[in-house]
């Protein structure tokens, strides 16, 4: 049996033990159930919880597993889901009192992917309100006065709290990468269009992204293989090839990988911690790393991405605003007050500007770099509960789609995790992944 | 050698009489600018035409078939060229003064395809004002008084004429439906995807079809042939197999086909001619027939075409309108300043609309029709030349993508021709044309 306490192990881990039948899922599920049981009350990642029914799952998983029925990638691996992910059997509420009580009537695409993959659904983690700004309960498990960021608030501090090993989140401008960096985990946001969004409340079909939150890379690559892939239901999946995400990431590169340190323009807004963790960083990696400006084609990028997302957020969000404006917070009222003014020139003429900007950083990847390096947030996870902190490093990648991972490599002076944010070339999700590996492993 | 004068013969007819050395290309290019020669001042089709250079690549056609090589389906085949479609070895001024002497850098995916297939690219055809509906010079061939429509006029009215037996134009709400009915010109605009539009005047991604005129529905499969299939260079062309419509359109149907006449809301402004023979067309068809109301969903579908093409139409010339807005006629003037003040939700609304009611008009295919039967337009050309007639029994095929064919198989009381549309599911082309095919058998 396992030496240490189930809540602890990875996923690839519990995994191998669960098919070895060192481990049953029943085992692994209570031993999640404790931690949250213990930790809960000062985290508050979960919006619904049911014991019995998730405990309910892993005894199937494991009587499948008995039956010698073949088994999923993710056979009782307990895994949280963002709750604007629509879930058949549990409620989905999108972090609004007017979607209180809503039942969905079909599992969104990627739940459906983790049941069929065995996951066990352990629950719905709280979004702030329709992952936009306005924050849920939850606190980061690091500091309960400190945020954990969002939008995916939940999934980031639960996965981090070691009460699942597994979640999904979702990110429009920074709503993985930042709350995975701010509470210590390691999150992904994905090509778009690589997992479909098929049953996830939709805000923007251009910049919502799927996202993954885990404790290692080789957990991150387990669930990605399961997620990603051609979805009938979302229009900017595509039929391709299944991604051998593991073993991609367990190859070492052919060479030693060269990194692009990319400021932005909004560098001067990162707090100290940031500014010295990433002269460190740079040192560590000597002539692997290069400073690289920001083309001028990309620096508008940022007003690009309020505006689509204004635009489409008010065209989405139309039936809520039609069904209880005055029960939206004032932050998401003015967002959709001002996509409501957005004029369809302004919005196309950005629309039809992105490729340029993508064949762009595509020639950087192509030329000589393996990964972007930049940071995931202004510093580490602000004191405070009544906000979420800053995307800006993160909505230039959510904008052009390329992949994004967050690694908690380093610390801030307060103890708090400082995230290390590696960017890929879109479609390359997988060599990302590598790259990471290699990263971890040199400052490890 | 040929019993008739060349200029006569179908592209098919012609392509098998070159292949067999019963004719040369410059034989048959010879006979066309021959006829040009005679009937252009009448109908003043075209807008560039260099006979020395039609006549070198006649001569290349020729050689090339002479050598033994392989040749194209097109080989020594004269094409007109819609003057919006760019030729790199000819001005392409896409119907504005703005544009006089305009000289591409390349191309456009179409015309490197007609040359692949062996085409001798005979010059451009008139187009009206940016394809929108201010009039070019062209007249109809049948009466000179009267409209050819547009926007594809030239291209319509050469066919027509039979100074080309082929020729491409572009339709964004009814611009080669119409002028092929009103010229008397079999013409179809196939599913939009289908042909590559890179390198052709965007109007409008979402509305903007290259479509096809010719002589016989042989010849529209014949050119259909060589046009089809992925250019990277359109985002909405998808990667698919070659398409066998010469093969399937010349397959008997499995059983008599079934259409749905559907008179549209727009029937009651349909003028006496039109209602005569479609009552009369109603008739022969006895049971093959059925009348079907257009659904609920659809019947705004000309509000919501106006709206993207006025949006979508202002972002893509605002170009040539920032560079001489006073040298625009005030009709496009009027719709690029609509379209300016399009707000971002209506466009979005609208573009989210659209799957619903294509999956509506799927499911009537589905169930029971193999094509809808409608008018290509309200009647014969109208007289004058100050307008070219109006889109409207074209504008709802044109924003839901779907082909669409018409057939000169009928009359006005005034001699000129009346065409009848069928239009089929999206992605059908060629069963489209099998069904046309057994239409024109039955009418014949």
């Amino acid at each position: 049996m396992a030496d240490e306490h189930p809540a602890q192990l990875t996923a690839t881990e519990a995994a191998r033990r669960i098919a070895q039948g060192r481990l049953t899922a029943e085992e692994l599920v209570s031993a999640c159930l404790e931690r949250i049981r213990q930790l809960e009350p000062a985290v508050q990642a979960w919006q619904f919880l049911d014991e019995e029914h998730a405990l309910s799952q892993a005894r199937s998983a494991d009587e499948r597993r008995r039956s010698g029925e073949p088994v999923g990638g993710l056979c009782g691996i307990p895994v949280g889901v963002k709750d604007i992910i629509d879930t058949a059997d549990m409620p989905t509420e999108n972090g609004t009192v007017l979607d209180k009580g809503r039942m969905p009537r079909a599992d969104a695409a990627v739940v459906a992917r983790l049941r069929a993959a065995g996951g066990v659904i352990m629950g719905k983690t709280v979004s702030t309100e329709c992952a936009y700004f306005t924050p849920g309960k939850t606190r980061n498990p690091h500091n309960p006065e400190h945020t954990p960021g969002g939008s995916s608030s939940g999934s980031a501090a639960a996965v981090a709290a070691h009460m699942v090993p597994l979640a999904l989140g979702s990110q429009t401008a920074g709503s993985v990468i930042r709350p995975g960096a701010f509470c210590g985990a390691y999150a992904m946001k994905p090509t778009h269009g690589l997992i479909p969004r098929t049953g996830v409340l939709q805000l923007s079909r251009t910049l919502d992204h799927i996202g993954l939150f885990a404790r290692s890379l080789d957990d991150i690559a387990l669930l990605a293989t399961e997620l990603a892939g051609y979805d009938p239901g979302d229009p900017d999946t595509r039929p391709r090839a299944r991604i051998p995400f593991t073993a991609v990431l367990n190859e070492a590169p052919p060479v030693e990988p060269m990194f692009a340190f990319i400021k932005t323009p909004h560098w001067a807004r990162s707090d100290a911690d940031t500014k010295e963790a990433y002269a460190e960083l740079v040192q560590t990696l000597g002539d692997r790393v290069e400073e690289v400006e920001l083309f001028a084609s990309a620096t508008d990028a940022w007003d690009w991405q309020r505006t689509i997302m204004e635009a489409e957020m008010a065209a989405n969000l139309e039936p809520l605003w039609s069904r209880g404006r005055e029960r939206l917070s004032e932050r998401l009222r003015g967002l959709i007050e001002r996509g409501t003014e957005t004029r369809a020139l302004d919005y196309q003429r950005i629309l039809g500007r992105l490729p340029g900007v993508i064949e762009s950083f595509d020639e950087l990847f192509t030329e000589r770099y393996d990964a972007i390096l930049t940071p995931p947030a202004l510093g580490t996870a602000p004191k405070g509960l009544a906000a979420t902190g800053d995307p800006v490093f993160c909505v230039l990648w959510t904008l052009l789609g390329m992949p994004a991972v967050t690694l908690p490599l380093m610390q801030g002076a307060n103890g708090l995790p400082l995230g290390v944010q590696l960017v890929g070339r879109r479609n390359f999700d997988a060599r990302l992944l590598r790259t990471a590996r290699w990263l971890e492993r040199k400052l490890g």
